[in-house]
């Protein structure tokens, strides 16, 4: 017999590891890993064994959070150092889904109690996702520390004024001020997309890819394309901060511009749009 | 805490659905869906949804035979249902991964218990595959045939003298009969690879691909390239038994000798063997 959280712990499992999957398959996304685009040292390959990966760390992300009846330690920041460490042992092509992990965590966590309630409403997730991210502690810091220590290659971190990361320091500090993840993720919101998600109760998600991708697919749209559209849609709005921190805010901001031409041509399935 | 035989069905469910992603993704596999083929009612995504559908349901049948002491009510049977169900469930794009099911359900059985043992060695995982098939009873054949009748279309069917899935008196008679799965699986051996694969303990797979598959591996191939080239390998030895029923034997044979002449060229990933 299974029980009502091992049916929650694979429902959100496969929905995790369906829509990492989804969106790395998506293509042509400019700029981006995809089906047909590898990275030089991580394959598209790579990213379907981190997809799969990071699946059953969402899972029981969701069903812990399911039989807990509080908000407090559902045990965020564990389930992203988990996904990253699962992520490591079922592939070499280094950090594949960090960032997925960080999304998925607060959204698995809360989707689990959601689902408890029987709700099908998804402003009941959002609020509910906000509430686990505001219960969460300075141990949660610490593990999501440790968790983007062992994922970012140096290069890619960038360097922050408070709370640096390579700061050796940043630990003690965090465990002595009990500075929680919130905290953290305020000082960070305005240059990493990630820190603005967590901060906002996941503005960008509920109020602009949500929406727009669901439209999308009710239009008839393929699945492929409603997800390119919806990433061309969510960059025309705000420049990514991963090409921002790589190669300035002014190249961020041309290939924002750029998405938001190619979504008025018609989007990817139009001539003019593919170009 | 996380038991021992919920290790293993992690495991297994992750392993089951990398392999059958990786699988789909491979490119280009001629005639095939893969990552730029879809087929008419049938995508690509709906293959990445049926993937991770039934790593679930593999996991699970393989925690049930690592705890279960005996080789009988591993639950063969019912794990290929249940797969076809979830796959059913988790997509709207038709039968994407029942033959899948119907050699990852032994596989994964005979993995539960493999892994009790802490073996590495792969002719024992064989050996145990084999005596979980030759437990299997009609139990197992009765869930196998409405797994069979839920996910194919009768058109790809076939038509059998005896025991057809299509005759209403077949589950009657392989009730009185007892008839277990291998005893029908004989019937079909020579012209279906998946009762050929149970009937002599996945010979293919074990003989055949798995050798060739990881060689071309340890040669510095790239996961994709050796994998069409497995899958090539086997075509040049096997001619594919749907293409057979669809199209004819005289068909089948001459996409065989194709995929030798590939193969000769230097695989897919030579010039010549690409065009």
């Amino acid at each position: 017999m299974r029980t009502l959280h091992s049916e929650t712990s694979k429902l959100v499992a496969n929905c995790a590891s369906l829509a990492a999957l989804l969106e790395v398959s998506a293509y042509p996304k400019p700029g981006n890993i995809h089906r047909l685009n590898d990275f030089p040292d991580t394959s598209y390959e790579h990213f379907l064994a981190g997809s799969v990966a990071l699946g059953s760390v969402m899972g029981e992300l969701a069903a812990r959070s399911y039989v807990n009846e509080n908000y407090v330690n559902t045990g965020l920041g564990k389930g992203v150092l988990d996904a990253v460490n699962e992520i490591f042992e079922w592939q070499h092509g280094g950090n594949t889904h960090l960032g997925v992990a960080l999304l998925f965590a607060p959204i698995s966590a809360g989707a689990g109690k959601w689902h408890r309630t029987k709700s099908k409403n998804i402003t009941e997730l959002r609020n509910i996702i906000k509430k686990v991210i505001e219960a969460s502690t300075s141990d949660d810091s610490i593990y999501i520390y440790e968790a983007i220590e062992k994922a970012m290659p140096s290069k890619n971190l960038g360097k922050a004024e408070k709370l640096d990361i390579q700061d050796k320091k940043s630990i003690n500090n965090i465990k002595n001020e009990n500075v929680t993840p919130l905290q953290i993720f305020q000082l960070c919101k305005d240059r990493d997309q990630i820190c603005h998600e967590w901060v906002t109760g996941f503005e960008t998600i509920f109020e602009t890819g949500y929406p727009y991708l669901k439209s999308r697919l009710n239009d008839g749209t393929s699945v492929n394309s409603a997800i390119v559209d919806t990433y061309l849609h969510i960059l025309s709005i705000n420049h990514d901060s991963l090409i921002a921190r790589k190669n300035g805010v002014a190249e961020a901001e041309k290939i924002s511009r750029k998405a938001k031409w190619i979504l008025e041509l018609g989007g990817i399935d139009s001539e003019e749009g593919n170009k």
